[in-house]
């Protein structure tokens, strides 16, 4: 891995990646069940790193609050892995790419009840259960996390801390009909202990928090640094470095694979076209452009990875 | 990424990992259609590292040339991505994690004929194809690729070259109806120009390779090494590296997502028992022990490859 | 056609199949997933045959109450086509055999949630949604249809009439995960137009009506006499036979093609072990003993109705 | 049932039906991999009856030879069930509707080899396969079959005996990559004992077999008469009344049910665009007409039975 920081600085990198990809055209799509996610201007453009070292550098709509949705999965994972419970977390979810379409059914049904892996609707509903099962509301507590990692909101003028958007969550538990689907086929299959309306409520609220790239991007911040978060060890090194592994195999929905060969990082989307990154050792990415290709993944978040990627020399591999 | 190769020497700890793991018992299975490899005893177990500064280290039974089976698709891919018609190839196969099992023809036939990856059957068939777009031997001119990056066997006393097992290979084509199906279902998507019988021949001899561990390890060096191979560049830095994120999602089968998960590592095995690792930067890593676990990876020999991850900090994550 | 009603009379042929047939040990199973339906004693066995020359012959537990369950989706089915909105349905429900299981997801999901019969789990959940539309209450009015349709059951000493068993019910809605998994799947396609909760309830009412043998045989009677059922016409004669066609092709779960070709006549089973047998132009059957067989029919009342097509020569081929 | 010959004299309704019913436009599709096919002009229409009685009707085109294809397998496993060794192929094939298309793999993989029904490919060639383990020369044997059961060809003028049409053979087997890949996968389950290629072009000789509607109306008509042939038994009646099960609920590819529902009656089609029907105890029923629907049924062969059907009131049900 050769990875430098060198010329051109990194926040004119970043200025001239905001310049090359911000969208001209509304290009792409929305989610058609969740209404409000459509109203957002098509070009938007956000991208911010934090550094291991303490910096953080940011540009375009960084500092703009979007609707974090999937990304949610990488903390409420992390949340799971921190109580010493993760071995009944493990036997309940598995660790592998899935093949199909984040919301699918068919594969559930074929391995009887047991997610591919935490990153897929099932498998997230199941990180939530097993939250909920010590706490009454995973949502709020996720907030919590997010807004001590993300840390020094106060510091940015006009910014305020994450939120949960609470109208958007209503409408989209209005449109939740397939995530009801899944937990009630998990809970079929003795995979939820929670009532199947609770877990979906819950979870649909923990994709209802927003936040900026530069919070998110710092929130991150603990997987680049063997789990060593802003007020201290969030996760082992270890576990740290797994929660990164299941990134990059399963982190893009069914485009992991192809975000692995063109981009080479550990990553985490979301339907309101946020991207997380992670440089192992040295930097949180987050970029956010909210039109999506066809595997749901942001179209231009992604084209900027791959550039942002190629010219720092950035990769895993 | 924290990699040292401090103490212990590596020399020593490949002896320990070989204490450790070569088994005692006859544990694990042997793959029910390729009759020779149930005849290799269950205790074989060798270990070689490469690096890029130019050492070789090994232990065990490292020099005992073995079968390498789908290991040769790391190789044929990268023959098959020299030649400058990679866009042609990447059209005709996926880069992304099946989620099924490798020799399925399930997904081929929902994709309408595109394999999920080079590292399935079906994707390495088509690999296959294209080389014999070109040439009318890929067995053949694999073969002499693997022995000129293998180099300098001719200073191992007892060692011979890399050769194709050719009774094997026969033993082998008798029972390739399901990889015969496969080609020709590949045929009946237009996804095959050769005729199905002489691509599966060609692709039977390719994993009737043998070599030692000493010679995969270093015939994969140029991998960790930004393409850079013994006798000049094999590939591009950005292809090597864009091998290594296909190892990464797609190398371990549906095992793919665990072995990144204990392992970290880009890797990629065969059914007669051998793993080859990618330590990007490092070195490569060549492992064999030839009875499987369920998924048809080495049981011991990825038992070795966590053990040895642990021990000296190696993982891309 | 050869069918007689000869020697022996059909009222000594049935105490023979009773005779013959009622089980003595406790083989086959019961649904997991409804508790009350275990408690059923094994050695239960009842036939019952009513003529369309108005005779009735029963023997053994003919007079005993038992859960109906997927039988009743003959009777909704048949509701739901008198009402001239079949075209409405038609366009929300296939009729093709599913090739899957009762209560699969996988095929919904690959047909974008048009259900492929009206017998499978799925499909009933539709139909019970059309007839929602039009009474709030789908099941106590599938339960006076069944009352008015069986007749007469003064003239038994000791009977009661059709009774929705609420207790029942209420212990198989909770272990409704499968079926609210599917209910919630049909919304989120567009296919419910009620709350899944909702049809779920409804659904599981009708399942829980307790009739007797003679009971059912009275009231599928229609279906054997163009569409003429004890009170008036039901539906017109080429609907009759429609149904009967359903029946055939998809009444039995994934067993309907082993049916037809053993018994060779209309049928649809209940996981409370009841079987609904058409003969068109001559009668209705009714066969109940409460052990399954792996497919979800009764194991005895099967064999029981192979056994009266070959003694009778009752087929429609 | 209520079947009748009554007026119009028989003659006639089929004079009327081919009026009817013979194509004035090009629509509907012709096989993408059977060239010769394509050949066949679109307006060709034949129908033909041949009773119990002993007497054929016909109208159209009923005395041009066309391309059997599928129909052959109505023959294949009636000569299968003819030779007392019933059991074991019933030990290879189900007698299931498939759900799935007609060629599909994906079904033989969840099944491990176990083709659903003798009707669909997958089965037919496990069919052919039993056969070849008595004669070396099945297609031969059924054209024999079908020329004695045809009968009395010499009577009609200009007529000609049932014949391979080799060329079209030799075209149709080089498209048959897709019959390979699943005779292969076949012998990978150990369910072909005869090899891929001897099988799969045994097949395609058998569905290349010309014959006119009337050939074919006489050929079937066993299966109308308890398994009565022209020159004596070819069945025992209850083998041919599972014939007729098999040919409802599995004869018309993933159309059997709308097939039941629309005509009622079992059928067998062919991608030449022929139906062979069956009215038990009355008569069998050819009809004849290229195009073919999105499923590979006759466009106006269909047509013509549902309403050939509605105007004798013929049905099984």
């Amino acid at each position: 891995m050769s990875t430098t920081l060198s010329a051109p600085p990194l926040g004119l990198l970043l200025e001239d990646i905001v310049r090359r990809h911000r969208p001209r055209q509304n290009a792409g799509s929305v989610p058609g069940n969740i209404p409000f996610l459509a109203t957002v201007p098509f070009d938007r453009f956000g991208i911010a790193v934090a550094t291991t070292s303490g910096e953080v550098f940011s540009s375009g709509d960084a500092g703009v609050p979007f609707s974090i949705q999937s990304i949610s999965k990488v903390f409420t994972l992390a949340m799971a892995l921190q109580g010493g419970r993760s071995a009944a977390l493990w036997s309940r979810v598995l660790r592998e790419p899935s093949g199909t379409s984040f919301n699918s059914l068919v594969q559930l049904e074929a391995e009887k009840g047991i997610p591919r892996n935490p990153f897929i609707n099932a498998g997230a509903l199941v990180v939530t259960d097993h939250l909920l099962e010590e706490t009454p509301d995973a949502a709020t507590q996720l907030l919590r996390f997010l807004t001590e990692q993300a840390g020094s909101h106060e510091a940015e003028p006009g910014s305020h801390a994450p939120f949960i958007d609470e109208a958007a969550a209503d409408g989209e538990l209005a449109g939740s009909s397939r995530n009801l689907a899944l937990a009630h086929f998990l809970k079929d299959f003795a995979n939820l202990t929670q009532p199947a309306a609770v877990v979906v409520e819950n979870y649909v609220r923990q994709c209802s928090i927003m936040m900026t790239c530069v919070q998110l991007a710092r929130a991150g911040l603990f997987l680049a640094n063997d789990g060593q978060g802003s007020t201290g060890r969030v996760l082992s090194p270890s576990e740290a470095k797994r929660i990164g592994s299941i990134m990059l195999t399963c982190g893009m929905y069914d485009a992991a694979g192809e975000f692995a060969y063109r981009v080479g990082l550990p990553g985490k989307s979301g339907v309101g076209g946020g991207i997380l990154v992670i440089v192992p050792g040295q930097c949180a990415i987050c970029v956010w452009s909210p039109r999506l290709d066809a595997k749901g993944n942001s179209l231009a978040g992604t084209a900027a990875l791959a550039d942002l990627s190629d010219r720092t020399g950035w990769s895993v591999f």
